[in-house]
């Protein structure tokens, strides 16, 4: 069987796992600890980052960017009626991967590295510290912003990046499920993005991550509660 | 004709004028300031990030994965023996995907960013501030350890993600040109990975970034030169 070595919060993981799951892929799971430098996973991805996908034949693809694409690449395929993670012609290929751009990079930048690596990553990592206070304060400032943006397509479109549900869904909404685990996301002021996620977070390719439990971390009271 | 919105020190802009050179896409060049967050490119690109593409015909492509992507996509029907952004199978294809991911993000952060960011996006930027000497020695410290891998890719494999070129040889050409044109990178030490730059850097597609200026900003003496 397929494999996917991952963390249950590093929000890259938990895109891929949702892709998998859509394009209806079974994997086995591997957990990692990346501030553990193991040197199997080194041997997957030099770069000792999350996730890699080791496919049934052929070599490990590492990192959400290789893997969606590969999932995009091998979509037609496996099913033509199946999950596609960049739907539509040129220009709606475009608006998905600037969204997945904006959420993989800038809002993880400005407030999953804040909220979720300060938090949880950085307690076990090589210089394990209390999470900054400071970095922490400017995580939420950010996310607010963030949220406001989410509604605000959301109100325009169907879906993130267009009419039918893309890779960009589920990378945001990967982001936001780990942020959601530790409780940091104030869904009530935000209705709009409220409402698109509970429609991501009802699809069954969404149940194995509401399971997951992380040592030390309790989930918040509304992370597995579809009806938050 | 096409324009594309950039900034010469750019990194991610300089790799996607490369890609678009060895498309054989001509287009204009529209210089931005990313710090001034000018009303136009917001209305291009909510992210206010470069570089974007303004096709001929249809929407704006923001970002260098999403035009990189683009370019992926329409190649075969432009010209089935011209350049390919990821060529080859699948497995070709996540590699070249895994080192754009390396370079535009992981080189990026640990190296680019503080070596040309700081020293020349900072200083134009909102908080306008001298280098932070301390990120400076760090980024040094980093682009040493990313030229032996650069050196090591390129002693197995003709290109970094395989026998022919690929956007990953473009995007790392376009960081090391940046830190190049600020004297900032120690080729003489590297000989393997100053071998494949040296290879780029005589593409005809390399030839107008050599003769980009930046005001404040003298191009190091080996910049243009082709047998430096």
């Amino acid at each position: 069987m397929a494999n996917l070595h991952h963390h249950p919060l590093c929000a890259f993981s938990r895109s891929i796992r949702l892709a998998l799951a859509e394009c209806g892929l079974e994997v086995a799971l591997t957990e990692e600890k990346p501030w553990e430098w193991r040197q199997e996973l080194l041997a997957l991805n030099p770069a000792g980052t999350l996730p890699v996908f080791v496919p049934d034949e052929g070599a490990p693809i590492a990192g959400s960017y290789a893997i969606s694409e590969y999932l995009g690449d091998t979509a037609e395929a496996r099913d033509p009626r199946g999950f596609q993670p960049f739907p539509g012609g040129l220009a709606e290929r475009a608006e998905a991967r600037r969204l997945v751009d904006w959420i993989h990079h800038k809002f993880h930048d400005e407030v999953t590295d804040y909220l979720v690596v300060e938090k949880v990553f950085r307690r076990f990592g090589p210089q394990s510290a209390s999470p900054d206070m400071e970095a922490m304060r400017a995580g939420h400032d950010n996310l607010r912003y963030h949220l406001t943006y989410v509604g605000h397509l959301t109100e325009t479109r169907s879906w993130l990046a267009g009419d039918v549900m893309s890779f960009a869904d589920l990378a945001a909404a990967a982001h936001l499920s780990a942020l959601d685990y530790l409780g940091e996301v104030p869904w009530e002021e935000f209705e709009p993005a409220k409402n698109w996620y509970a429609l991501v977070k009802s699809r069954p390719s969404f149940r194995p991550l509401l399971q997951d439990r992380v040592a030390g971390f309790t989930p918040s009271e509304t992370y597995t509660n579809l009806d938050f």
